[in-house]
């Protein structure tokens, strides 16, 4: 039996073996018990799956040391960037507790039988009920906030979807832990047997991805996985939604106002936004437009400066270190980009410098700019007497992205709505005068976007992921007694549309 | 130039021709329209919208005769059916200027700037954007309700969307009429040019949901056809969403409650269901699960005597005429299922006789009963002592649905829940003591249902098939100049949730 373990990526030694690959017949037993649970955890109902977010944060929180002790050895992650991590895990299970009280992600609908221009028409009651089993996909750079304690796992129980995670091979320890935690905190509360599953290996994940139990899949990690997970699907007699979070080059747009107002500040944050969890966060700037001219020398000084003094910065895993080594120094052999600032020299293990880089936009073509993961920026510079053709000409040579970043200055509210324009069809998430790095979740958030940096319309982080497992009904003309409790005439706890009037909850 | 030319399904006679096969720089073209019709439709915002729906129904209502005409000699439908159509249709433009007006749909949310256990959280502002421009396949079956008047038409703009809509070849004169009548309207409020278009011609079908300005398509038809569209979105370089309605048996259940108390009304209510539209309707119910005994052999009994008084059914197109040939007489051939009524004779034309088969619950096994388009139905005898089971055991050999229907007694309130979980799963609209065919346009409508019924977690039909052209975008501290006016501080007209506090609109 094949076994699993991590790779400490501060020396590349191995690691004590966790697990062993998961089998086509172990999937298939995980699968059959992820089958049953829907059925119970159905019957449970929406405040047992509240309760049961509360005692899964609980469980971790009262786990931090261990989880972030056995994270830090496996992806080389420093203690602050775990911990801040676990918090926001933690915080995100609380979170969808209160999503699911609060009821409204149910969109329950009641229109009651009445005459209309079309005729008669019958009682109909329409809420949302969970998808079923949902397969999730760990990502290497996150190991709690996007894998097994991650936001697709916290989002599909609360839509009341039993998850089956393939670990990441990137931290296989703190997979199995945080699978153990969250195991132990349901069985506790006498949550089904099968709420929790996890399997290890690329054959097991493919295994997950094609069992007809399985009834969406949530991905973060690289456009080629992504892809070849899309290809399994494609044999599947039952086409299912695939979430797939990609691949982004999060544009940061300049402008002469802002570059005037505050180059040096922009410069500085820049450097402290693309070396936040080494460089290898979805969000993280890839390109950063800054007019031509002094205010724009000012920024770039200010961010080699800035990035001079960066440590070398730990990567995750071999093919990551590999990909951008090899990456960065294919970009810096380009004829039109020079390197303009470096970080301090690699050490050991899966180590490496921050890099800067700088072009014109008149270098940038289909593909010159792609995304590298880790620790590096391209600054491309522009005519500032053509901000908006400028900006929109480089943009038309990117993939689109989660995110696009404005920092505007105090008299350009009409150049600040031109770019808002340009920006708007290409990103999901619009910031200004701030940092794509650093995703919040809350009510509000958007972490999705344009094709490739995912695939859907609907968002991986904040209250309106758990869309993504659910699936409408409609009840017509239904008894009251096998109407689910939030569409019976009574139920005035959770907010309703109601004959086409919207009430909010008692 | 290729021509195209409907039939008369009641001589089988060619029509005159209306349109030319759109040729592969005509789509290229109508696309390049369309997406500069996305921006301007965007900036002239949503009561614009709404005001074009008004003027689109409006419009439609005016040619009402001209429409019914065009489309009686293309269809051979009856008036009455067209007529009601046609109501549906004008309602549903004027139910979503409702929606779009209302706001609602916009999910818009504040989050204001704060302090949260994972940190300060900026001020996020989120809400639903068009997806941009989106393919609409019309139906053969429905020449107003699901083709170029229709819903997919109604909620694309409703979002924001333009269309372009691939014409059925069962009615090419009523679409290109229909698409007049949209174009002039549109036109005469100053829509952008490229809001509606039209293409002709399975090929430039296939260009269309290839083509990289098409961002969603909606389809109403066969599971072949739904297939072969599907392949066209795999050679795309972007994948889009394909909202696709495509095959549905719509299992009714009468309970041996309900057989005693009014089986011979249930049956007598069953053909005329099943002979709605000549049964080419996505919701006809297939098959029909009755006790065996005294009570549901009444059922059967009135079931047979009242198709023996439907006159002879004339349908759509020699595709359909000759698939429901071919397909009764095998099933009528089958051991185990014999014939137990049938309608008038078939004149000439496209014109069928009606037909009632039977057979028993062990006689099922997969793929035994398909979806046949057209005024037929299985009645299927269970033994009245194993309902639960002998239910269960037929909806396991049968593809999942659009609709499921229960027919119960008095004293049944245990089987009926019962009934409700069995299958809850296997369709999206759950109906009781009625028949599925009829889908009210309306707030809490689903018209979907797990694969192959559909392929998506959203409705076709009602208020929320709008989601499926729309998706979301977050914007970050941005100054209040460049927010859509929906995301404004003072913006009190539409349903918000604030600081995670939902509030209906002043």
């Amino acid at each position: 039996m094949t076994t699993i373990a991590g790779i400490d990526p501060r020396t590349g030694a191995a690691l004590a073996p966790v697990a062993h690959v998961t089998t086509t017949e172990e999937v298939a037993r995980l699968t059959a018990a992820a089958d049953a649970a829907a059925t119970d955890l159905r019957r449970l109902g929406r405040l047992f799956r509240a309760d049961l977010l509360d005692a899964l944060a609980g469980a971790v929180e009262e786990r931090r040391d261990d989880l972030i002790r056995t994270a830090s050895q496996e992806t080389g992650f420093n203690d602050a960037k775990l911990g801040g991590e676990l918090t926001r895990t933690v915080f995100q299970f609380r979170f969808f507790a209160d999503v699911v009280r609060d009821g409204g992600y149910l969109e329950a609908t009641v229109d009651p039988a009445s005459d209309t221009p079309m005729g008669p028409r019958p009682d109909l009651r329409r809420m949302l009920v969970p998808i079923g089993p949902v397969a999730v996909f760990g990502a290497s750079n996150f190991p709690f906030a996007f894998s097994v304690l991650g936001g697709d796992t916290a989002s599909a129980i609360a839509a009341g979807s039993p998850i089956i995670v393939k670990a990441h091979s990137s931290h296989p320890a703190t997979s199995q832990l945080s699978f153990e935690i969250l195991r132990d905190a349901a069985a506790a509360v006498c949550s089904p047997a099968g709420t929790f599953g996890i399997v290890f290996g690329t054959r097991a994940g493919a295994d997950l991805v094609a069992d007809a139990s399985i009834k969406a899949v949530g991905f973060t990690g690289s456009l080629n996985g992504g892809k070849a997970l899309l290809e399994v699907i494609g044999t599947r007699s039952e086409p299912i939604p695939f979430y797939g979070e990609l691949s982004s080059i999060n544009p940061v747009i300049v402008t002469p106002g802002a570059a005037a107002e505050r180059g040096a500040d922009i410069g500085r944050g820049l450097i402290a936004s693309i070396t936040t969890g080494s460089g290898q966060l979805c969000t993280k700037p890839g390109l950063v437009l800054v007019p031509a001219g002094a205010d724009g020398d000012r920024l770039v000084e200010a961010a080699r400066s800035a990035v001079a003094g960066v440590p070398a910065q730990t990567l995750l895993n071999e093919r990551i270190y590999t990909t951008y080594s090899e990456d960065t120094v294919a970009v810096g052999r380009s004829r039109e980009i020079r390197q303009v600032g470096t970080g301090r020299p690699a050490g050991e293990g899966f180590s490496v410098a921050a890099k800067l880089f700088e072009t014109t936009v008149e270098a940038l073509g289909d593909g010159v700019i792609d995304e590298i993961f880790g620790p590096v920026t391209v600054v491309v510079r522009f005519s500032a007497d053509s901000t908006t053709t400028s900006v929109t000409r480089a943009l038309d040579t990117l993939s689109h992205s989660l995110t696009a970043t404005l920092h505007t200055g105090p008299e350009e509210s009409d150049l600040t709505r031109e770019l808002t324009a340009v920006v708007e069809p290409r990103a999901g998430r619009v910031i200004y005068n701030g940092f794509p790095t650093g995703v919040a979740v809350s009510w509000a958030q958007t972490h999705g976007g344009p094709w490739p940096s995912t695939n859907s319309i609907h968002t991986s982080v904040g209250a309106t992921a758990i869309r993504r497992f659910l699936r409408p009904i409609t009840f017509q003309d239904a008894p009251e007694s096998v109407l689910p409790e939030e569409l019976r005439d009574n139920c005035t706890q959770i907010p309703r549309r109601i004959d086409g009037v919207l009430r909010v909850a008692d």
